[in-house]
């Protein structure tokens, strides 16, 4: 199952895909309105692939709301870097 | 140099991040308003990698106008395949 630390937030990272729009679909069939698509660095294609994949073939009732990106800064062993991330929003037309 | 088959459209691919950064750092300081980056696939991590470094280490008057992600069929060897795409459009806020 991905991982899920706030309810309507899904972390992409680099278990198969189709673990990540399992998650995202099963969040709006549970109700959500809204879900969030968020990752980082390599993942990040990942998270543009859920997204498609989800939309495409399981969510004719659900469009994307708007999709940032941005710079974190995450620490590592050797100090301080910087990756990218992309959030990408997710909303319900019902 | 990175492709750029129209001149202010940069196609991100397998080389690394900085050259698709100078491209864009390129265009716009040969005076281009808009730039956009486009990738599909894997590559779509380091289109937003470029985007990222672009604006935060030598770009501070572009800001991102729109991101935009869509599923392109494409031709393989072993027929249509879908795969996920990315745009970003640069806009300069001179």
């Amino acid at each position: 199952m991905a991982s899920m630390e706030n309810d309507n937030i899904v972390f992409v990272g680099n278990k198969p895909v189709m673990n990540y729009v399992l998650a995202v679909v099963t969040q709006f069939n549970n109700g959500a309105g809204e879900v969030i698509i968020k990752a980082r660095g390599k993942a990040i294609s990942r998270a543009v692939d859920t997204t498609e994949i989800a939309l495409n073939r399981f969510l004719q009732d659900v469009e994307k709301k708007s999709i940032l990106t941005s710079t974190e800064v995450v620490d590592t062993e050797s100090g301080k870097t910087q990756v990218s991330s992309i959030e990408i929003i997710l909303i319900s037309r019902k």
